[in-house]
């Protein structure tokens, strides 16, 4: 699932990043972000000071997640906006997956020098705009040369209950939920992949998941509320993240077919792409980076109106069902391969 | 000052990254860092949970820093543990500059199919052996896929005091002083990349610091407890470092000579090396990656043993003196040049 491209046409123009230097690059960027009161000292320093007191007092989340050109994206396919998204939103999805209140990101660029300095610019509009829809602040980051982009981003985030909602925690007897879609970024990806080019507007919108995927966010701090046993977020894919909640909790996670059916927009995808239903239904199993939030849920509990049930946990042999049967298809995203 | 090195020869053998698999390698990596009590969800989650209470509440610190290979390393002048080491420094060293005391380091590494999964435990060893060092945790982590070596480290730390300190507070009449070495790591890298090859502990000891830092992180919160007016870590040079403070702080910081002069081994390096007195006056003046910590205090305070005065705080145009005179010599490490 390799996509090389170095050597890629820049589609924009005005200076290089190596040509504008440093120092201008890194004013440029941190002008773009927003703030926040407890963003007590922002970029600029040797490190960013954070008053995580009040609202943001609790058990602190910390993850970080990278992309790297040619392997999570292309320059052709997206622009720098959306991976500016992209990193925000898979990094403040992994703070919801706990049950957190994503609040902070640092961001770390590592880049050739003859990219325009206006990607950076735009790479950190993007990183801004998903802050923002997330409630939360770009803290600080660093650039370095390289002879690829990478950008490295870290979330930080506050529980909002004592204790994190982990993927070890599912029961025989639990609900299986999810908020949030899937299969729509593997569609957009699958769209993108064969050439796509169209006005149709529900197509469009699978590719504009894609490039810039949409987490329900509260829905982790939601389910956390409601008392959720287990919760991972749908980065490589819902068998492939669900397979880790059945080994991690010791359980098999029962997906019902009814509950998964493709939907309209994807059964529409699948026929301008003519990879019938069951290519559709692939995506919903194995499309990774839509970054949904699958938890499990005890019996008693009431599910926030943000999920959708879709199976059920049973003791055996650690592993994820469909229909009755151990799911053999291809199991999602992995690097390397 | 770029050190291209594609297709290096991995100095160690054992199955590569891409043959060992993600959840191997990543398995392998965990087992390698140490616990802390703070540290309530380690790494293998989607994010880590941290109990910043006790002796860890207090305004939070937070940076990121990269090294690429090629710009900041080469695989055939530094084990992975050095590299491990580094990663965990420059950030440590980064939280210490401000004042804080360093808990938590999160890791993200991008990296070839071929390189050796040996590599990456190595890389994980030096990563713990210098949180420990440091009083810190590996919280958590990410892999990825890439052309070339990204390691990319996020610390977090806190503050012991109610403010940072800042580059932006040193006035006229401060004395300027620095705890630890510069310019060895400096003369460690011209010996390296002189060839070097000998059995002499003084020079070796010189490569030793240039392969893996050994910052002064306690200076940093005695500093902040005695007063100090502004701190930066040395990452780029004494001078490029100083201007940094310069300018924030819009005074002139004049460095006085005799306070400066290379120290014997830097001679004797120079010596080695035939660059003479000019050579180690350099390194100590321009060379990078130290993490030395440099401060300013107001003349009424008592200063840390651990720092030595090197010069004051004068007003006038923004920048750096030494001997009497505005610095006009190379200003240090910078990218993409």
């Amino acid at each position: 699932m390799e996509l090389r491209t170095s050597g890629e046409e820049p589609d924009r123009f005005g200076p290089s990043i190596g040509t504008l230097g440093e120092d201008p690059l890194v004013a440029g960027v941190i002008d773009r972000y927003p703030s926040a009161p407890w963003l007590t000292v922002g970029p600029g320093d040797d490190a960013a000071v954070l008053d995580l007191t009040g609202g943001w007092a609790g058990p602190l989340i910390a993850c970080t997640d990278t992309v790297v050109e040619g392997q999570d994206f292309l320059r052709k396919w997206s622009t720098a906006r959306d991976i500016g998204i992209k990193v925000a939103a898979q990094n403040f999805a992994d703070v919801a997956a706990m049950g957190g209140r994503p609040h902070t990101l640092l961001v770390s660029l590592t880049t050739p020098a003859d990219v325009p300095a206006s990607w950076a610019h735009e790479l950190a509009d993007g990183l801004a705009a998903e802050c923002t829809r997330a409630g939360a602040v770009v803290a600080g980051g660093d650039v370095s040369a390289g002879s690829e982009i990478v950008v490295t981003g870290t979330a930080l985030g506050t529980l909002v209950t004592p204790q994190a909602v982990l993927r070890s925690g599912a029961s025989p007897g639990d609900v299986i939920a999810l908020a949030g879609g899937v299969g729509r970024s593997g569609a957009g990806w699958a769209l993108l992949r064969s050439g796509f080019s169209s006005t149709d507007p529900v197509l469009a919108a699978l590719v504009g998941e894609h490039r810039a995927p949409v987490p329900p966010y509260t829905a982790g701090v939601e389910a956390a509320l409601a008392g959720a046993s287990a919760m991972i977020d749908t980065s490589d894919g819902l068998v492939r993240d669900a397979t880790r909640i059945a080994v991690a909790s010791k359980v098999v996670l029962d997906l019902a077919p009814s509950a998964l059916s493709p939907s309209l927009d994807l059964l529409h995808a699948a026929e301008f792409l003519k990879v019938g239903r069951a290519g559709a239904q692939d995506w919903v199993l194995t499309g990774g980076e839509d970054h949904a939030l699958l938890a499990c849920f005890p019996p008693s509990a009431v599910l926030p109106a943000s999920f959708q049930v879709i199976g059920e946990v049973r003791a055996g042999d650690p592993g994820v069902w469909f229909g009755g049967e151990p799911f053999r298809g291809e199991g999602g995203w992995t690097h390397w391969t």
